[in-house]
């Protein structure tokens, strides 16, 4: 019976269970296996006032999804490896408390803390002007609230919990896209999985972007870290990106004192026959890692953000595959790179996040990221677009 | 005893019952009639979280009001008779989730699902700057949750449901006025109306505008619809309105696709004796209408919008008595059109709404309404205002 | 076992105590003494739904904090002597319903009608721009919710009643700003105390600013009140306060009618070998009075805001003690009078407002400010800045 679908919210009939819970407890035949959970819940104090959170337990890898911000993921670790950072932003700060106007567009950040933040739909990427209109940064899905939310523990005896949430990101005179996601993780597995699905909900072209703006601080993150990615082609973003020549900009030395600035990468990555690339961040002495694993034809664009500022000042970097690369919506639209979809037609993505922890796990990984670098990248040392 | 008032919202002594419901099954002597109710709930999930609504069923007409959207109307109908359209917004958003300075000040887009909202009070139409001040699209009284709501079953036997409601737009060094509105409808009958009184809190002046804007999509709008109305005058707002020369514009020819832009017109109607004036929205079989009546000396202004957009994209007509045109406010300050209240003074309009539903009942109205058409109606081909 | 703090709310234990009391009848050994009180509760109706409020009377003097609001306090009284105003804004508004971007930048005005709002603490001031920044009036943190709350009952028998609140204002590349407060109020004491601590969360340097806006009407406010204090320079804002010469800014003439506008005066003060000063609102029959002191090393300037408005419009006087004066940042920068805090490093201020209740208590005050006034004040009559 645990196989149907366990509806948590939806919108349509005006149902939001604010409590629940299931466990590997409650479901005969799991006597044997890994102990699992699901559970939702909702937050109180500050600025997380009313914030309903999903916290799951796979056995093995622990995370929070949070339907009440665009169904993000606001942390997730497998023992010590932490998919996460310390964010000067602490609560999960609910919408209510942001302004995306804010700051000259720049709200977003007033509750960026999360693991995971999905940028888009309608646009994303610095604030900007796109002929009469006004974005704000990173576009507004991170502080939708999802109108339909189900739980599915699926297999005998139990091998995955699946959350699914829609989350609508339309107005009048605007966007009118749904994001459809399934986060999705086996029994016992260090990883977790999104499915989503962007649908056009107009009769009527429209435009989308969608970045996957996955975020990491120590202990993975540190000095003398790596990325390591099949890269085809990478470029830094502007003159401060392109400091140092590009001799060093997959390694990180930080964190750093006052007078820093982040530096961004933007590239584009060799696939296997089945055009998925992954990428990965391996921590200094190699003994773990995070590894992002997604199809190029889904998301053919990679970002790097490099923000090494002091530790308690928001030591993070970002692994961000997306459609497009997070430069102005203009910049993007003149350079092809927004996905456009005809009325009724959708979007589909999927991405991988994976906890490396060991040496040996981390080192077959880097091996086979190096079998996909079929050609030496080609490095630009020149910025690609200066915003 | 169910004649004394059921206060259900009352902020100064901080009451707020959230789910309450009366109907004819309670009443002693409803026996024989209409069966009628009267409920309030609070609606969850998505951008609905925490919105307060009261369903009401006269035995014939339905309709949902919300107190927490400046007691607007979400949608109304008498059978297949709908006061209402497919927006691109379904769920009625709460304010929390709406920034009205948001894409350049249209923040009110992101709501705009409901078949009748009011704009104003302190300015409408487009976003604009008035001096220092800069006003966001059609103001604030639609997203100002109401300070004080009851509800009145009178007569015996019951014979009219009445919802008050009364919304504070103030603010320090801004518009100090109170929107007090009655809603009523009579047992039995296929209409509501609104008795609303605009009091000017301060003891200086005030300026005021106030705008009925009330939208129709399908079934009463479709290729072949009419608006009818006694015209004095009419003016297309821009040139795109006053493409087609005028021949056409009180016809329905859409929905359109891609490319389609909105067309405005503003009139001002001819009225009876008692200043009384009507306006019908007819369907193209002219099997059913949408009737609306007001008085021009409170409402002055008729805009037509007709905005026949595909169908999933916003396909909608409002017909929007006002104290003035949904220009920038400069625009009608300088035409004289704006409302002065002095310290303490109120202004009064009274509207009502009337489903037809048989192609003689529709015929009686056109009828009448000709009775209304004294003279040819003057109709200017050229622009009355460009924003 | 009172004396253990009452932790009423907690973000990081999500933990939210709605509604919770304690009084004198709870506490034995308090049978002789003044009856007190400790009161929370959640408001409802209107734009003030869901906002907590603790409402606490010592046995003398009641007041009212908002943690929801930055911790700051909405009224305070003891008998007739009021610490408030009549505000156009009534209710004590969510701010959820409030967009400080809104109105270019005056959004803090749609909530205001406390008696004591902290401004700060990244910024204060008007709208401004402050190089790529764009602050709005009066920062951030009279529109946080509190994360964290406690109520402290202190001595045997019971002599002070202590609540401690925690607001953060911290976002990604913005302010790390924590402010640490401690409201407390003697039994049978007509005063309260702020004892507040702001601290640079971050590892890097940053700046801060605070003011108390603290602001009275009638009764103490009234033609022919008087502010007096120990200046030792004071200098009109801008050329409106500098109407008059000078001859007469700490006299109060109003309520005045249309076209008044507001008077701002910008001083500091003599203190005593502590640096304590303490500055006094008179009414104008010298029976009554508004007393405030604090330390001239944490808060060194007084501003004094006359806003002699019209009864129902905003009539109002602010006795404003800060780290600076309200002028927009860039030009408290460049005067030097911009708190720098190094990371990790704290600011504190204590205030205590009096409420003085006789013509001897008035008197009485009014010589020990004489006593202060070691030398003429410096009285300049050109506009300090031109904001």
């Amino acid at each position: 019976m645990f196989h149907h679908p366990k509806v948590l919210t939806d919108a349509v009939r005006s149902v939001s269970v604010k409590e629940w819970k299931i466990s590997s407890d409650d479901v005969v035949g799991s006597e044997g296996g890994l102990k699992w959970s699901v559970a939702k819940r909702v937050l109180a104090g500050g600025r997380q006032e009313g914030v309903e959170i999903i916290e799951i337990d796979n056995g093995v890898m622990k995370f929070t999804v949070v339907p009440t911000r665009g169904f993000n993921v606001w942390r997730a670790n497998v023992e010590n490896v932490r998919f996460g950072w310390d964010s000067p932003v602490a609560e999960i700060v609910h919408p209510q408390f942001v302004n995306l106007a804010e700051r000259g567009g720049l709200g977003w950040l007033n509750g960026f803390g999360e693991w995971m933040s999905r940028c888009g739909l309608e646009s994303l990427g610095p604030p900007c002007k796109d002929g009469n209109l006004t974005y704000t940064l990173h576009g507004r899905i991170n502080y939708i609230p999802a109108s339909y939310v189900e739980v599915r523990i699926e297999g005998t005896p139990v091998s995955r919990i699946v959350l699914r949430g829609v989350v609508e990101e339309s107005l009048m005179f605007g966007p009118q896209l749904q994001l459809t996601t399934e986060i999705s993780t086996e029994i016992g597995s260090p990883a977790l999985t999104f499915d989503d699905v962007v649908t056009n909900l107009s009769d009527l072209p429209q435009e989308m972007e969608s970045l996957y703006h996955a975020n990491f601080g120590p202990p993975v993150l540190g000095p003398g870290a790596h990325f390591v990615a099949p890269v085809k082609r990478v470029a830094p973003r502007d003159s401060r990106a392109a400091e140092g020549g590009m001799t060093a900009w997959e390694i990180y030395s930080g964190p750093h004192g006052p007078g820093y600035t982040e530096q961004v990468y933007l590239m584009e990555l060799y696939a296997d026959q089945d055009d998925v690339t992954k990428a990965l961040l391996k921590s200094a002495d190699g003994s773990m890692g995070a590894l992002v694993s997604f199809n190029v034809r889904q998301l053919p664009f990679m970002t790097l953000w490099k923000n090494e500022a002091a530790s308690k000042s928001g030591y993070v970097t970002g692994m961000e595959p997306g459609t497009s690369f997070p430069l102005p919506k203009p910049v993007e639209r003149a350079a092809g790179r927004i996905v456009m979809l005809g009325g009724g037609e959708s979007h589909k993505a999927k991405v991988t996040f994976k906890a490396l922890r060991s040496t040996e796990e981390v080192e077959a990984v880097t091996e086979s990221i190096k079998e996909l670098q079929v050609a030496d990248p080609e490095v630009q040392t020149s910025p690609l677009e200066e915003c």
